[in-house]
């Protein structure tokens, strides 16, 4: 009779609804005349202080039989022009732990992009994690599995390089797209603990076709070859910027995780290298390029919880404090008090888009957060960040023909200081 | 066992699914020349006849473990813009039945704006309720509360002056905000009759600091000391408008609102005040400006039910008909049909935007209603406005430096009548 | 009891949740430099390949007590300017089983518009259907019913002409409306077969009015008097196009409905005639019009599925693969694999919207088109179209006064090949 009923589940599509919403509140403390060039272009006027919803996510995901499955996610951060994040189809339960996907999906590089916006430690992502690998989601097919012992988890797939999270299309006759792939394991998992204790290594790799003479020819492809990061807060413009290099035919990635938990201790690190190829074109030779970056934070919670590891997807999950903030559960006739949950961390992060003839920018900058846990769905973050950039401007180049970048006589740089919180909540 | 149930329930987030399709129709009868330079800006264009889909209405709301809750409006009336109404994230079952809720939320001023539009007697809210609380929505953080017996109620918050309906972000390093709060009472309650009988008292208030120099200097805030509204119908422009008063740089807020519910009557009102201090600046020393307007309706069932009235809200909720439209039930074997309930209304306004050199308009109008409620959930309103109005014109004069106002020459004015109807359903 | 169930149900308003991904690929294989200018308006320029995703549809739909319903669907396929499709009110289970909408909706004509785009046998709509239906939903008010023996279906309506799936709104004092109507039949049904075999009829008709002046008056009217479609793929550019037929006061259609199923083998084929009249302006008095078209198909499936037929709505339904594909079934310890369904298609296209001065192009046809069906709920498309197009650029004139056209010395045309392949899934 339960087969019966199951069986007759399977024949119907099922769904989930789900979101969250995240509130943001930036002050940029600092900031050197330098800096305010990057944001404005003017060097008298300083970034502007913000609230800004961050996120206002609808989410609808579920099954239909036997074994395909879907996710729409949508952004409402903006109301008035919404964002799709993940928008696609497949199948799950494949050979070997499997599930194949087609659609909108995170790009498979860069922990700290794959782990999920409501888990992360810090309030925005390191600076070469967004800057190698872009908002993340791109069109395209992906796979992914695990071994049945969770020791290896893999991911890997073809994309389209245009983002499309706020047209829904990508237009052009020519292909730009890339390979990537990702392999992670876990040899040390502390199992009896309840996962408190676990060691996360993981590479990463991408081979990617970009057209160099962007908007040069007759066919609509914008040159992808483009770096760029804001610092690591929600400022206007991003401050490291290549802009698109004129000439760029081809890059690759190579990436490399490392997490190591222990109890409320956590260590983290990546490191990212990224090499372009140019072309001539229009009478300019330009070298091929290097960029790289990288990170690393550790993080402790002064109350004793520990951040959680998924051992079948290689990222992190939920949080859950050990005591709720501000219970007041007055049902059964008492009134309790809670605290939440605290955490500290502090990261330290490295970049540099500049190579060559390109002024993208080289700086680093130290963040240092505060995570107050209300529940395991709702949380403040409060992150305090102190960077310094050199050689920057590329981004605010932008008089060569059809839009193309020309090379700067010399670079712009400066020192900011900025104080971020943010309120988050999901479900 | 329940209570480990209880328990188990409490430790998900659940969400709750509602919307709302209003469908107008607005006629503009007859319309002066000063009126139709008002809405077109040309003494021989006058206002279009249109149909407009008003609220199309998504809400996603629920609760996360333990006593958070969260809630999410969309509007998708223009489906390619669409707004953000309620968004915030709080916490309830706070000591004195108090919820505390940190978001875009309705300012706590103005009876009509804080009654949903769902369950409103007018299909559009009074002048002056909304040129002093304009889309009552703003991002803040506010606390609501009642005491034991339901006599009183009030709500009090601090909140940012820009209204972030469209794009969800506030940018300036100029912090426009307002602290506002109401105290209502409900003295009579006829709790035998099931709330046929009350009497509802308000005092509301605000304290605001605004930007005078609006886009000046460099900073991006723009003036948030405008005042402005519709003739009571949805006209493109609007017509009673002080536009940004340059050099303002405070404004304060007193209202009063008095509601009477005998069975199939009601008797209610209110009224506005409203000071403004302005900072010499460009030259110009401009008075301070006192802008004021209140209204009075009454309105009847002619089919005997009643307003319901919330008291732990200080707001108005659903009305039930005795009896459906078009009950057409089969399943039964038999055939039935129903009238609905039918209500009669009338409303006189009076709203004066002018003061010193500011020519935002002074006049009042007259607004009678038939509302033909089908099902407790949709109801056809039918609204009939003839207004006049003097001495306006400030609102289409925006030729001083950075589009800022200039003092008017003279003003324009004329009269009007509308004739709109809503359709409405919400579920 | 159970009818104390059924009462108390009765009393709550309900929602179902359900959506659409449709994923595009589209390959403009070749195409004539009258094809380009068509497209771009650059003989040199041709049309862009592209990856779109089509739909992200979500819809809510429910009922309120008593015998009301209500339904909301928004397409993020373009997240930062959506469009509202259904969006209407309505109540049902009225005397001759029949439904009252009031809200967007389609238009009746047209038996391929009329098929849900989960169920058509092609991609994308005949060329007759989209132009003479252009986007199908309009706001207004129809009647739906069928006769208890489900011989006949009807649906008629009257609806304004301004298409507001992106604004939500009609703005103007004239009223281009219409009046539609469609009446169907299934003089053959095969109950036996479970609807394997049928037959099915239909005459639909319209009479429109249409503000032939347009923008040149002060009204805010734009003419509705035009006929326009892309290629049966989805180009930028709509090579079938009248542009707004200046004069034009009153167009009249007429369509007819064929389709006949014989197990896996469907036949299906509809006819257009749409007559316009102009009155003389600004000077050019011009004929009156007669533009038509039609199509032809014939489909059969390789493995043996047919496609239902709806005779309560006159429309097709959802085909159920024999067997799905891919079916991974390990919970029972064993492993299936299916191959789905798959089916072949074969239309043929006819569509001239030139006559007398108005070059709005003739051209036909042809679609092969292969569908392979994973489950149920989600299939593959793949459609290879071969057309030719002469006497068209009607489309790209808007040199008159107030974007109007004028009159085009001599035509343009060319041939094209496309590739289509659609991925889509709907729950």
């Amino acid at each position: 009779k339960l087969a019966d009923e199951a069986a007759e589940k399977k024949k119907k599509s099922t769904y989930k609804l789900g979101g969250r919403v995240h509130l943001d509140s930036w002050n940029f403390l600092e900031s050197d005349p330098g800096i305010n060039f990057l944001e404005t272009g003017d060097y008298d006027d300083d970034p502007e202080n913000r609230w800004d919803f961050r996120r206002i996510r609808l989410e609808l995901e579920g099954t239909v039989p036997n074994n395909m499955l879907y996710r729409i996610q949508i952004d409402f951060n903006n109301p008035s022009a919404a964002e799709m994040k993940d928008v696609y189809v497949g199948w799950n339960n494949l050979p070997y732990n499997q599930t194949l996907l087609l659609g909108n999906q995170k790009r498979p590089i860069g922990l700290d992009h794959l782990n999920s916006s409501r888990h992360n430690v810090f309030a925005e992502r390191p600076l070469a994690v967004e800057t190698f690998n872009e908002d993340a989601r791109r069109p395209g097919i992906g796979m992914y599995g695990y071994t049945d012992d969770e020791l290896l988890h893999w991911r890997y797939g073809a994309f389209l390089l245009e983002n499309i999270s706020t047209d829904g299309r990508v237009r052009g006759d020519y292909t730009e797209g890339g390979l990537y792939g990702r392999l992670s394991s876990s040899p040390w998992y502390d199992d009896i603990s309840g996962g408190r204790g676990y060691l996360h290594l993981a590479l990463a790799g991408s081979l990617n076709q970009t057209d160099g003479d962007g908007n040069l020819d007759l066919d609509d492809n914008n040159n992808e070859a483009r770096f760029r990061t804001r610092p690591e807060a929600r400022s206007d413009s991003r401050w490291w910027n290549t802009n698109r290099i004129l000439g760029a035919n081809h890059y690759q990635q190579l990436a490399y995780e490392f997490m190591l938990n222990v109890g409320a201790f956590q260590l983290t690190s990546e490191y990212f290298g990224n090499w372009v190829q140019r072309d001539p074109l229009g009478g300019f030779n330009g070298d091929d390029l290097f960029f790289h970056g990288g990170y690393v934070f550790a993080s402790y919670f002064l109350t004793g919880e520990h951040i959680p590891y998924d051992r079948k997807t290689g990222t992190i999950g939920r949080v859950k404090p050990f005591e709720n903030f501000f219970l007041v559960d007055r049902c059964c006739g008492g009134t309790g008090t809670g605290l939440g949950a605290f955490a500290v961390a502090l990261r330290y992060d490295y970049l540099t888009l500049s190579d060559s003839d390109i002024r993208g920018g080289t700086g680093h900058s130290i963040t240092a957060g505060l995570n107050w846990y209300w529940t395991a769905y709702s949380k403040v973050q409060t992150n305090l960040i102190w960077g310094t950039i050199e050689n920057a401007g590329q981004g605010q180049s932008n008089s060569g023909p059809d839009d193309t970048t020309v090379p700067l006589a010399s670079g712009v740089g400066g020192d900011y200081a900025i104080l971020g919180m943010r309120f988050m909540i999901d479900f």
